[in-house]
């Protein structure tokens, strides 16, 4: 269980590390009859996703302890969370092994090498590379910084929220895409009793949505547009505490949908994010999400790891 | 001549009809030894950049006095000023004819059309629209909306320094990029006395710069990677009086460090602009404008009317 003051600890432990992100006010009554609408514009974070933040309060949090090893840090991801673990070494000149499937694809490999990462290739699926990431960091004693299943990792995307509240004051309602929930569940932790959270999952990659029904995280088939940011096959289990404690309200969306919005704030904004991160827009923009009369939304828009080309025209 | 008082009575009027853009602080001591460095992210503006306010200004400016006819607006531009008047018309719903030469490529006459703008193709340079559209203006009685050299259409620009001291309380400096000036005489009308103003061009398009060398406007050769929105040949006799009289500093970049600045915004920042917005950018990160220690300086990030597909990998 992780816990408001966990997340103001995080806050305060990577400030200066990370940016604050800037808020951007959506015109008067595009979600009508919602009032005041924000994006949060995280995408500009270090290493272009929040997960940076959850990677230094990992770090750090260990480093505090007494707990950070000269083998520096071990993860496995050739995504978001692997670019933000790399990126935090780097800043904190440490060493840094990311293990990835040989299926990744050239240019996250050198993106994460540019980093100065160490990259391992091993197995054909992510479920391969992890378990051999995990079985390295036993062996070396390397610190493991787990993609968003752990509570440092959770906290520390939990900072975003206070910067919201920091920034706006007072919102209703906070819409954000769930993957493998880190940022759900940090944010939602934050923002217990202050305001509602919604997490929004592609059809595709219901990890969320399928915990709820079942009653305990389910292992799920991954597939679709998203799946390079959302890809998780299970919700992770402070994630699954958190949304059931705080009452996190799921809602599905298409791909049409996704599609759509990712587009949407290319040509009226001149934002790119990724695919996962445009869900949370698409929430509204297909009505998945009924907003309230009046009520104050922040969508938070967390990552634009994506190639811009297919927005050309 | 305008003045402060110009510029405030723009704001006033624009005020709901253009959009605040959000202020992004950069990391610290990344052009040390200047003190704090904020991006204006203007490029978020309605029609993809700041030439909205502009637009917006001189319509509603001209409703005002009652000499806004039933005609509507004209413009002669495939570019910025033409897409922000075809925006601001359809906004109030009002006619807008928007004069390109035939050379103009089809992805803009595709984009004015979808706005509702009629669209006249005529003569194969810049030069023989202007004419046509102005003849047309006198003809039919419709209202000219110049791109660049009015005093309300710079006014109306000027009211973005406005909002940006009202977002950071006070700046020393403000870095922005110059084609025709109309930008560069609002912003540094309203701030004259309080910030310094630096007009950012590339080497191949200097129109401020031949300006202040000749003593006067004066044509210029046009060529390079910024000419789709710099491109005009000769600066404003607007914004030449204010740049002499408020003793704007003209900075000259190069084509390759403009390419640079812009592939930086997006590597770092996940920040898509046109390549003339890069120029602001390239003036710090050339060195070719040089900071005091502790200076204070907004970058006017103020367009992204671009084709982001180069900035895949």
């Amino acid at each position: 269980m992780i816990t408001r003051a966990d997340v103001e600890a995080a806050a305060h432990r990577i400030a200066g590390r990370v940016r604050r992100t800037p808020v951007a006010e959506l015109d008067p009554d595009v979600f009508a009859p919602a009032g005041r609408v924000w994006l949060k514009l995280e995408f500009m974070q270090h290493s272009g996703s929040f997960k940076a933040r959850g990677a230094f309060n990992r770090i750090l949090a260990a480093a505090e302890a007494g707990e950070l090893p000269a083998e520096g840090v071990i993860a496995a991801s050739g995504g978001n969370a692997g670019l933000a673990v790399a990126y935090a070494a780097k800043s904190l000149d440490i060493p840094a092994e990311v293990y990835v499937p040989t299926t990744a694809p050239l240019v996250k490999v050198t993106k994460l090498g540019a980093l100065g990462a160490t990259v391992v290739q091993h197995g054909t699926e992510y479920a391969e590379a992890y378990e051999a990431a995990t079985k390295r960091a036993a062996d070396t004693g390397a610190l493991f910084c787990h993609a968003y299943d752990q509570p440092e990792v959770c906290a520390g995307q939990g900072s975003l929220a206070l910067e919201l509240l920091e920034a706006l004051g007072q919102v209703d309602t906070v819409v954000l895409a769930v993957g493998g929930g880190g940022l759900m569940a940090g944010v939602a932790t934050a923002l217990q009793g202050q305001a509602r959270v919604v997490g929004v999952e592609p059809e595709t990659i219901p990890t969320l949505h399928a915990a709820l029904v079942a009653g305990r995280p389910v292992d799920i088939e991954v597939s679709g547009i998203a799946a390079d940011s959302l890809g998780a096959r299970r919700v992770g289990t402070i994630a699954y505490e958190v949304a059931v404690r705080t009452g996190v309200r799921s809602v599905l969306v298409t791909e049409d949908t996704i599609v759509a919005a990712r587009r949407l704030l290319w040509n009226h904004h001149r934002i790119v994010v990724e695919h996962g991160t445009a869900a949370a827009l698409a929430a509204l923009t297909s009505g998945a999400y009924h907003p309230t009369v009046g009520e104050r939304i922040a969508i938070l828009l967390c990552g634009a790891n994506t190639d811009p080309a297919d927005l050309a025209h």
